[in-house]
């Protein structure tokens, strides 16, 4: 087996605490890799609070951003050679079997794909462990190729808060001509903004905080709308293609933000929140517009995201911290204090 | 001025009474039309009780279902000539300028369309009434042409309930090999399951009423779940491709119907309920579903949909009644208790 270092939450809402595991030795089709970086998402809070009533499994290691250099690969490998830089997302395998994955949608796999952490392994030999650690065994499919101009601490973010918004920006065919609003400016917002306008769209964000108008701006955003101001919703009504959403309250008005769409406009959300939105067709009915979701995305688009962000040199907004101050910087997430993603420094562990 | 006979609410939530009035002499686009058959529509009710917070004009004479007879034409009317048969749907008249206009989605106008019955006259001349009643003046560009096949009576439903599912079962393309299921078996559902039939598609009934299953087959469908049935929707998870749901309450677990449906599959609402609907997104992201609304069609498809329905024969199920009736069958209406449809046959008024 091979030593593994990491934090971990030893039981659900616990805060995180050095610990040591072991992975597996490699298998045939296995990479294993040196974690340099490994990216907070806020869904690993949920995941260490054992919030979406999955009664997941502890001791849990988080992370699903992970980014770092090829240590070893197993006898059959053929795809990565030990010095590639690589990442690992939010799914380390898939039924392989399923309509979906045999059309390459491993995030969609009907049987449910293997989590990075948080997971069973799906000949049920061991709990998975996500990158909050040193070292990962992966098979190659599941892999990821970091293009070279991309460092290495900034691509970590892309593995999840990236793909997450390019796989809708791609499925709803953003691009020249389209407009393009972004809902919340996090994680996974900032990253919204910067891939839209690379696709060559005009980008809105929207936004309750005021002061991240100059953000929007530095970010790329054409427009920036507070929707905390006056009519802002009705002069801005049938404006947008599309809305990516990424807040997870559940307390947003949404015929408001329907009213925003054109006709046969689709407002999709990213982020799930603990509670149910109320959510009247009216606004639906009235522009036959969509409410839709979805979900990272495919092994195969996720490779296509970061050669795209390698060649028109796109990477989020990161603050570099060091494994001692992941629980502060939980802390900071919920207080929405971040600009824009945490990526933890392994290489300190 | 033109002397009109029909069944008006004088004010809102009072039973419909015999009632008089007048309808413009026709200008020179204007259809000048011998109400023949008039359907009753849901909205309907929710209209003469005032029940959407319209604040609507009192008094109403509601009716957009309506077939009947060319009476006479304006002078430069060159759609139609005297004894035509024809119909006339949801609307009477749009701004016919604005982007949707132009693009023939009159349904989608931007300011808006002219409701049939409840709107106002676009030079604000008149509140407009709709179809119970004897005749109406309506612009030749509102005026749809029914096929010699298609029985006078049974045509009038098709006008709204027909032309409502049509819509959307074009749009997200329905046809052979796709997989259909329709929420409720009333007088849009029913309609839905014979169009989604004709064009081909493999069709589910999804029904609380077990009740509903011999008449579901006997209108055509190749299947019949009774949505109280244990694990029904465990069972038929990621099944179809489009769900039209004709159900306007709001008590509806969302989440479930959600998950009848394939990747990528929609469900389309056609009917509003008074009261939001509990969303949460889960089910959304993790097949990439959509919950989206329709409303009614343009004229150009509501022509195609009659000519459809002339040409594979399909008509509504209708139970035929005199004007002195219409209070009674509100009461059926709302107690679901018709099979499908109550027509009025206005030559009885």
């Amino acid at each position: 087996m091979i030593q593994a270092k990491g934090m971990a939450a030893l039981k659900a809402k616990e805060a995180l605490v050095p610990y040591s595991f072991e992975r597996r030795n490699p298998k045939d089709y296995d990479v294993v890799i040196d974690i340099k970086y490994s990216g907070i998402c806020h869904s690993d809070i949920h995941m260490t609070r054992d919030e979406w009533g999955e009664n997941s499994n502890f001791p849990m290691v988080p992370g699903h951003e992970i980014a770092g250099v090829v240590r070893t690969v197993g006898s059959k490998v053929t795809k990565y050679k030990v010095g590639d830089h690589v990442g690992v997302g939010c799914m380390v395998d898939s039924c392989r079997e399923c309509e979906h994955c045999k059309a390459e949608l491993e995030q969609y796999c009907i049987p449910g794909n293997t989590l990075t952490y948080g997971g069973k392994e799906r000949d049920g030999s061991a709990v998975t462990q996500g990158g909050y650690s040193d070292v990962i065994v992966v098979n190659e499919d599941f892999v990821l190729r970091i293009p070279d101009s991309l460092p290495l601490d900034k691509a970590a973010p892309l593995l999840c808060a990236g793909i997450t918004t390019y796989s809708p920006l791609v499925h709803w065919n953003v691009g020249p001509g389209k407009k393009v609003a972004v809902m919340g400016l996090g994680g996974l917002g900032h990253m919204a903004v910067k891939l839209a306008k690379a696709m060559g769209a005009e980008v809105t964000v929207l936004s309750q905080s005021a002061n991240k108008k100059d953000d929007a701006n530095q970010l790329g955003a054409d427009h920036f709308l507070n929707t905390q101001s006056k009519d802002v919703f009705q002069k801005n009504a049938l404006q947008f293609d599309l809305i990516i959403n990424t807040v997870s309250s559940a307390d947003l008005n949404m015929a408001a933000y329907f009213g925003l769409l054109k006709l046969d406009g689709t407002l999709v959300s990213v982020g799930a929140p603990e509670k149910p939105l109320s959510v009247h067709p009216f606004p639906l009915i009235l522009m036959r517009r969509n409410f839709a979701g979805s979900a990272i995305g495919s092994i195969k688009e996720t490779q296509e995201m970061l050669d795209f962000c390698g060649k028109h040199n796109i990477t989020p907004e990161i603050e570099l911290i060091e494994p001692n101050q992941v629980n502060d910087a939980y802390a900071r997430v919920l207080k929405s204090d971040v600009r824009y993603r945490f990526v933890i420094d392994m290489g300190k562990i």
